[in-house]
């Protein structure tokens, strides 16, 4: 068996070596040693980008697309800049799957010849180029999902969120890695084109299970990207990379053209969204683009709803959640929640505390839903090519209860999940809470193998509460962030397991994450906060001018 | 174990008998004999209701609010109004399960001194009498939902869509009755209160699980009342009882607080849904009302839609299914749909005809839905005290699987359920279909005990489309709708077993409802199509005026 899985990998790595751009890759002598951690400066330092092309890629979509409408930018030359940057991000990241250079620079010319024709752009991402975890379906290519079984699958068309953002004028350059087991696997490892690093420091992942997007983002190999989230898998990337993204509430992003092992399963549901490397308003600006399309009109399954725009206000209380109760966050992220705190009150917004809700709970109905048939429809995936099981796919698979549920077990989990969605919602409107900023995991990243623990995402998840996840400028710092003796007390044996990982020199140079969690359905009023509460903590000129 | 069935079906019938407002019960030697088929004449010939009662009780809950409005009408004089009916319906219909006179009244009266003091209606619903299907929860009431283990079981509190319509000024006067087993049962029957009769032809049903309702309706105890529709359960009531219903889009109204054997069930999803005695109006004028309220904000289940106003237009394209390529219906229900169409024409509609699609499809899928663990909770609830399975509780149980879906077969099943929901939505599309206006029913209604063939209601379930019953103003006239030879050639067995039961006199008196089924999420545009359509379709200077 085992040469069934091996050949399937070949073929997945020799998709991924004939796609990448020959002319962009640099000598290996030249790439920095394998015991450089932070790698984010050497596009510069490569040579192989000019400083028009630097300077593209440290702009946002927001400011690419109003530099392409004024013409002082070419599509073309965007999308150059961006697979250079992308090439050599693969190669010290190990974060693609896939590129699709000649076909994102043929649509770029496109649009610059529609721009020079009619003096329009063609819609609101009109050039923008975006990184697309792999197992979101593009017509004519590999569709494996992370499995070795599935590298001959093609899909037959493109997935309906990219047909809506091609639309409005998105370019797609890149397909980025993800783990064997997909959406519950916060790393980013697996058996095809193996494990994708961090950027601010390659002993740490980039998180998962769009840990590629992570990698894209925080090496700015697109100023957007697309990945999924079922219990973080958006979010933990974007915070381990410094990055941007977006969980929306479920049923507002179409998902039809995604590889998944279980289609149907709808006790906990995925959802697709947006990571950014830039801003807030770039998610904004994705959602907006995706949804003016109506893709609800296709895949019924959505809620007819289309994408509002409101604007940041003052006028708000965030709660800050300092600890789930559960596990205890590490220093740096203390740390971050408390600067934060402070900027938010410096800038006049009502900020209080949040006490968790029954977060264990939640746990226990979400992680039993995970994967309701004890994971056998994954583990005969895996069987059919004899790949290695790795061990952050058999952690996640050992939360299944060890035999399936009954339909019946499954209603009760169902009915306990919707009872515990109204309460914490009741629960936010009777203490006036509009948003809750908390940690986006226990620490600001984790070593390569180590995520374990998810709840600072999950919980959202089974809740379905829309959640945005930002940098919060600050890094791990050794000297700012060892634990004091009252630190560590243990709670619990999970608690005990988290702690006893952390020194914080372990995670030195990580950029530290918050989230920012909004009310089921408030999507729009959600990010509307992370903009100003992002640029509040920041100190970005935004948040000053509200 | 039968003692156990027995005393509770004795304790369901004492909360009956003492609930009955003893100084409206008819006389029993003043009834209409058993042999009387239609009964809908009877209130104004027992005496018990004044002119002015009877004229309110042939008023519409729009033109009661009207009155109300203007101070013509008391509101306590409408509920008495409308109690008198309910308890001479009862006598004749055995349609409730419980009256609430005492509570009914002195709420009218609080609304009477509101309306004095203010000058103005309490809401939108002052004051208007609505029956209530018994397994929606009332605070402080029995809730047995057709099961007998279930009676001692008492409402912590009213289900959410009841609190949301009594702020809009409701009244709730009587509870009605259901069949066991609920709702997949088209038709009224339970081991507790007994079996509902159809006040058109008492040889009939008066459909089901929703059939006291129907009664309800079609006998005027009540201008609107409320159902609950998972396979045809609002909408074949209202058919078979000349009377209105609607089936609105899943997760837009508020269904906490409902008694059922399956909570956490989602893969059909049952929805809660009006009825109405007079006008396609007021089932639009109970949805503004309630989803006035935001019931979203408290179920998080819900989509966070506003009920829009959309009013009618005659720019529309309305095709009709004549027959769903599975079970021919009945000639009444043919000739009632040439009648529409010649209406329509003439009206300046355009009319087209609908080629159904995949229907036996859509049933394999619903049917083995509907009891995904083989009936085994249900069966389980009827052992607990021994009750008898009905007939018809055991012919629904039978399109269940032999044995429990697997959750990964469960899975399969909603996906192809998303497919088709797909398909057939993008069919509408390229048709250029805006409505479909097809059967409700095999036959204008059923002979009791012999509802067997649900799919012209159920495929709209399966399909989550909106759909709006309405009458045709015809009835079943033997000597228009006898079977010519050309008809009867049955195409599968259950064509002939459906066939097989038909001659024009077993059916006839009943009148031959319609059903008119827009897309998905489209519940404003569907039921502001009704209206115009059912006004042409009856004549009604509504339509003309348009």
């Amino acid at each position: 068996m085992a040469a069934i899985w091996k050949t399937q990998a070949l073929k997945a790595q020799s998709i991924l070596r004939e796609s990448i751009p020959k002319q962009w890759i640099v000598p290996v002598d030249k790439l920095p040693p394998p015991t450089q951690l932070n790698v984010t400066d050497f596009p510069r330092k490569s040579g192989m980008l000019s400083e028009r092309e630097l300077a593209i890629t440290g702009m946002s979509a927001t400011a690419l697309v109003a530099a392409m409408g004024e013409g002082k930018l070419s599509a073309e030359e965007v999308v150059v800049a961006f697979l250079k940057q992308a090439v050599i991000g693969h190669q010290l990241l190990n974060f693609a799957t896939e590129f699709m250079a000649e076909k994102a620079i043929s649509r770029a010319k496109e649009l610059d010849q529609y721009f020079e024709k009619t003096g329009k752009l063609i819609g609101p991402l009109h050039g923008v180029p975006i990184s697309v975890k792999e197992h979101i379906g593009i017509k004519g290519l590999t569709l494996n999902g992370g499995y070795a079984t599935w590298v001959d699958d093609i899909a037959m068309e493109d997935a309906l969120l990219l047909q809506c953002l091609a639309k409005a004028g998105a370019v797609f350059h890149v397909r980025t890695n993800q783990p064997q087991s997909l959406m519950e696997h916060l790393c980013c490892s697996n058996n095809l084109t193996g494990t994708t690093l961090n950027p601010f420091n390659r002993t740490l992942t980039p998180g998962g299970s769009s840990g590629g997007e992570g990698a894209s983002m925080g090496f700015k190999c697109a100023p957007l990207g697309i990945g999924t989230d079922i219990g973080g898998s958006i979010r933990c990337p974007a915070a381990f990379c410094g990055a941007y993204g977006f969980r929306p509430t479920a049923r507002r992003n179409p998902s039809s053209g995604l590889k998944l092992p279980e289609p149907g399963h709808e006790s906990i549901l995925g959802v697709i969204g947006p990571l950014a490397s830039q801003s807030v308003e770039d998610l904004d600006l994705f959602q907006r683009a995706a949804l003016a399309q109506e893709p609800w009109d296709i895949e019924t399954s959505l809620v007819p709803a289309p994408w509002r725009r409101v604007s940041p206000t003052k006028d708000m209380t965030v709660a800050i959640m300092w600890d789930d109760g559960c596990v205890r966050p590490y220093p740096p992220v203390a740390r971050a929640l408390l600067y934060a705190q402070e900027k938010l009150l410096a800038a006049g917004i009502k900020v209080v505390d949040w006490e968790p809700y029954k977060h264990a709970h939640g746990w226990e109905i979400i992680s039993s839903l995970y994967f309701p048939d004890a994971a056998s429809s994954q583990r005969a995936l895996i069987a059919e090519t004899g790949e290695p099981i790795l061990p952050l796919t058999e952690w996640a698979f050992q939360y299944s209860r060890s035999v399936p549920l009954t339909v019946a077990e499954n209603w009760e989990l169902n009915f306990q999940r919707d009872v515990y969605r109204d309460e914490y919602h009741a629960l936010m409107k009777s203490r006036g809470v509009d948003f809750i900023l908390c940690p986006a995991y226990v620490g600001a990243a984790a070593v390569l193998g180590e995520s374990h623990y998810w709840n600072y995402t999950a919980i959202w998840n089974i809740l379905d509460q829309p959640a945005v996840v930002f940098p919060s400028g600050l890094i791990v710092d050794p000297t700012l962030d060892s634990v004091r003796d009252s630190e560590y007390q243990p709670r619990s044996a999970i608690d005990e397991r988290e702690w006893k990982k952390y020194t914080p020199e372990r995670y030195a140079g990580a950029p530290i994450g918050l989230q920012l969690v909004g009310k089921h359905f408030r999507d729009e009023e959600t990010l509307a906060a992370a903009k100003l509460v992002s640029a509040v903590v920041l100190g970005r000129t935004e948040g000053a001018k509200l």
